[in-house]
């Protein structure tokens, strides 16, 4: 079986562990949200790519959900010396030697869907993990600063800001001009099964799907999304203010519609949505409630053996 | 009085702590090489600029004489794990900032010698330190392997084969090409003095002579060198198989007559090698014999005010 799953950060890593165990013998594709990438002291640094591969390659600080376990932080405390910042920003020793390669390889011409390819040989991720998009594309937001018309970019927004100064949009500034990453389009065309783990709808799927062509690709397969929003409240990260932003409420019935019929085939939501089943803004789509927190392997793994098996009988 | 030094790295160092000690009120400037310079993991690493400037700042790891005090290993130990090298050079996450701080403004687009004015800022070394050229400029050495022909950077040749593998020449690749870096050719002919501490007469003072415009403007002054070599050996490094390299017998007297009455004044020699005051070689250049071991800074400050004096004497 294959499966193709649009993945953002933490809550995808963790997805993707319970799915590998839901389906060991799949051939899993990871389609990796790169919005959220920065440069940072001139090197490229893609959180959310690191974090797929770190957390199923067995690197991942379990506790924070990101980053290194038994990070170190000397090259971070001597720019802070040098004063150099962001400082709101934290990389870790080991994490830097991530980007420092990364940073290489890029500038000697390899496009980053190949420099992933040579940092997953090390860690073994147990997917195949591809770059949205080759091309640079960065979620910038606009503030609600009474029309300045400012935008920051993404990570100062989400790390910097706490996410807590209200914004007006998200933007996906180059994504018109991005192309899928090659392998991206044969990986949802060939897939027997699209998901959308519970990743943040705006800012990591929304993003993916703002590349050309892959909403089309997506949209002509059997998708099933878990949602990320459970009780009226993301799970983790601060999805709410990004909903906000583009208008949509903070509710699984709601993030469901947003994605709407013509992408997605069910959905999942948390038993306490489960009312979301009757809701007619998710007419044409098939929903299912079962227990959504992700609180161990065993939870997650039943969470997207649910969500294959959905999307299998929707086919 | 305005003192203008020719320096490579630790043996540089250590006698420019002394010279700030014995001229405190003198006007210093740091003429550095760069021919040691090498691009490691994409990042710009400049050893005599950094230990010098480590040195001078305080923060240098003492017992090895370069790189950081407290490092750590962890950003090296990570790239390591991803298999690339080369693991013979070693670089500590402290001392990796720099490089990324380093390598981050020289890709903004400024010239090295300004980022070192940049970097410097942090460490007030009490000097004002100009790399020799804002042009690369690498020391390569070739080997002795039977006319093979083969060219190896200094790094690998000196770190990696502990300059053990017999070279036929040591060529400063660029040199033809390099201009004095801004303020080079100022501070020398500024000088009241111009003193070459005890580093390495082919790779390090060498290398900053083979800068076009730089030994003529040296030539011009009063110059006082510090013999590296004490009693037919170097004190620290292997300079001893740079002069095999280029033909010069590893005495003080060869390296004195090696520099030459056209370039240098003064010659100090250690206690041990005072018959080079009656060496042919040397007509024309005024020996002086003192103890030259920097064992420690008052030895050191003594060796330095010698040059000092001597040059005074002689203009």
């Amino acid at each position: 079986m294959r499966i193709t799953v649009l993945a953002g950060g933490v809550g995808a890593a963790r997805f993707l562990r319970g799915l590998k165990a839901a389906a060991p013998d799949a051939d899993i594709t990871v389609i990796g949200n790169t919005g959220d990438d920065i440069t940072l002291f001139g090197l490229r640094v893609c959180p959310d790519l690191d974090t797929v591969m770190y957390t199923l390659g067995g690197g991942i600080n379990e506790q924070q959900g990101w980053g290194r376990a038994g990070e170190t932080f000397g090259v971070r405390a001597e720019l802070a010396a040098y004063g150099v910042g962001p400082e709101w920003f934290t990389l870790g020793d080991r994490d830097f030697a991530t980007h420092i390669l990364r940073s290489q390889l890029l500038a000697s011409g390899r496009p980053l869907s190949e420099v992933t390819r040579t940092l997953c040989e090390r860690w073994r991720p147990g997917v195949r993990l591809l770059p949205m998009s080759d091309n640079p594309v960065e979620t910038h937001v606009a503030l609600d600063e009474g029309g300045s018309g400012r935008t920051v970019h993404f990570q100062e927004w989400w790390v910097h800001l706490h996410a807590k100064a209200p914004a007006t949009a998200i933007i996906a500034v180059g994504a018109e001009q991005a192309a899928p990453a090659p392998g991206v389009l044969d990986a949802i065309g060939g897939a027997d099964v699209v998901v959308f783990p519970p990743s943040n709808p705006v800012v990591s799927i929304g993003t993916i799907l703002s590349v050309p062509g892959i909403r089309a690709a997506v949209a002509a397969k059997t998708v099933v999304g878990v949602s990320p929003i459970i009780g009226g409240a993301p799970v983790r990260g601060m999805a709410d203010a990004c909903l906000t932003a583009i208008g949509v409420a903070t509710t699984a019935a709601a993030v469901g519609a947003h994605y709407g019929p013509d992408l997605i085939d069910g959905w999942l939501v948390d038993d306490q949505d489960k009312s979301a089943a009757d809701d007619p803004a998710l007419a044409g789509i098939e929903v299912r409630a079962m227990p959504l927190l992700m609180r161990d392997l065993p939870a997650t793994t039943a969470i997207a053996r649910a969500a294959v098996d959905l999307a299998l009988e929707l086919r």
